[in-house]
């Protein structure tokens, strides 16, 4: 197995491309797919400054390594979800990676700083848990971002993921979310309430689409990145997993399905549904509490916090979804 | 487990429809899941003659027993494809159940009629055997209907089959294809050349669409219909096979997830992809040799038979296709 470009001794195949690289031009690759990324959907202008939302993971790891390579100002920003061992493992993660760069990585910490972890969101709203962890990570990285002056936040989002995403989508013909589905969401300004014009929401974009999960791993590995390696224990046996083995299947016998499929969509098919998700956006007001963008008095994340407060914690075992289940396990009180 | 109508002992477990039924409700189910997508989509007036096609498979007999059933005028057409001994029982299932029925069948040998079969068409043009097929039935039956006076023709896709086509449709997002995937393709009227105006294609109509392939076989084996069991064995490993396979996955988690990708591609998404169809058609003129609407010169059936007639017979075993390959296996000569 050569290197497709050195001709040297491989380390990776990627069947998709046809093509087999050694480390150095496989790290090469990752990088370029990342630029065009950039470039074909004008994520980021030069002098930008990214905020990177940093699970601790290998996307998000890999994607904050890399736009420090290609000598982006990106600092980076993780939440504690208060997922058990498994969000502990993840911040640190994060840490190492930020501390080893030399780069600023903001924290907030669900329970610390709210009064409530995922578990117990999960628990007391009785829906899956990746929901209210959506929604809180969402809102509170939009915030930071604003906040803190940054022009747009990048996360990490492979190919794998926004496969499995249009899959869903395309399952259930969601046409809204369909509209949405880019690889860059715009800034939006907008009054929000009272006051004058300001950003209610940041530019948002994920340079990753163009490697596969599988690529982002060995990234990191042969970066000598540690990352979090385990899948979130409140995901299994959700649906957007179950959408990756079906595409997986898919994509083992057809290698380049998901890219086709992916891209397919933003070539063909996106377009259509466009006015589907400009029609659900309305008018905005400010949130009571917080301030931010909402279509009702308080936004979903304040009405969250005013659900998941100030209970005491459930563990992670108690809320674990059913294989094949929409809804939570119910947690024993 | 109770018959969800009159709570007897139930056979089958629907579980996408969260109901069991009994024989007789399980059966009287199957008409009236025909009855509402003939209603629903407009797919055969009373009085109308219908052709169906019949394979011999289980969805083909159900279809031609149920439409005799609810009292239409059908009558079968079936074609010998040449495929070994999967062909002669097909063939013979098919002619069983019309004898019984006592209702014409009408028969093309491709072998017999037009000196080529399956296996050696798809050896000779060096594609998937059913490229070459599906051809020869669409223009055989298109043929037969237009010459035999028939209103409409009636094929036994079921759910699995059209589910399984739309998510390759739309993992390739094949625009044209997306746009012409519907439970109803209209007749055409034109000239297809000189001569006065005629219709050029006949109505084609799908009523087992909200039927699932394990409850037409239920229907079958409770009707007492005999029907060719095996898959052919030219598709073994194909795509529309594979996409089966992957959505059968996603069903099992989510029962109704099939029917919902389906229905939910109707009613919110597929006329967004009628401009794509639509255009594709442009004008049509009549097939030099055979007469048949066409885009060039010699219709793509009178093609098919230009290279595959007068080769000696190819054994199936010589042609399978590979498993997740795109092209048959090279026959040995």
């Amino acid at each position: 197995m050569k290197c497709a470009v050195c001709r040297g001794p491989a380390v990776i195949d990627l069947r998709r491309h046809n093509a087999n690289f050694c480390a150095d031009h496989f790290l090469k690759f990752c990088r370029d797919q990342v630029v065009r990324a950039i470039d074909e959907h004008d994520m980021i202008e030069p002098g930008e400054r990214v905020l990177v939302a940093v699970s601790g993971g290998k996307d998000s790891l890999a994607l904050w390594d890399i736009l420090l390579e290609l000598g982006y100002d990106a600092e980076g920003m993780t939440i504690g979800l208060g997922i058990g061992d498994y969000s502990t493992a993840s911040t640190e993660a994060a840490v190492a990676f930020a501390a080893r760069r030399g780069r600023r990585l903001g924290r907030i910490d669900l329970r610390g700083d709210y009064d409530y972890d995922i578990p117990t969101a999960a628990a007391v709203t009785r829906r899956v848990p990746c929901s209210s962890c959506g929604l809180s990570k969402r809102h509170l990285i939009d915030r930071a971002a604003l906040d803190g002056g940054y022009d747009v936040v990048a996360t990490g989002h492979n190919l794998d993921d926004e496969a499995a995403v249009l899959f869903g989508n395309v399952l259930h013909w969601h046409t809204e979310y369909l509209g949405r589905q880019r690889p860059v969401l715009a800034e939006r300004i907008g009054r929000a309430g009272s006051g004058s014009e300001r950003r209610v929401f940041p530019r948002k974009v994920k340079p990753l689409i163009r490697l596969a999960e599988r690529e982002t791993a060995a990234y990191c590995v042969l970066r000598g990145i540690d990352y979090i390696v385990e899948e979130c224990p409140m995901a299994e046996g959700n649906r957007h997993l179950r959408y990756k083995e079906a595409l997986n299947a898919v994509e083992a016998a057809s290698p380049g399905a998901k890219q086709a499929f992916y891209f397919g969509f933003l070539d063909n098919a996106a377009s259509r549904f466009a006015p589907d998700a400009d029609g659900a956006d309305g008018e905005l007001r400010a949130c009571g509490r917080c301030g931010s963008p909402t279509t009702g008095d308080l936004c979903a994340f304040c009405r969250l916090v005013d659900r998941a407060a100030g209970h005491d914690p459930v563990p992670v075992e108690l809320v674990r979804p059913r294989r094949g289940g929409a809804k939570h396990r119910r947690a024993r009180s």
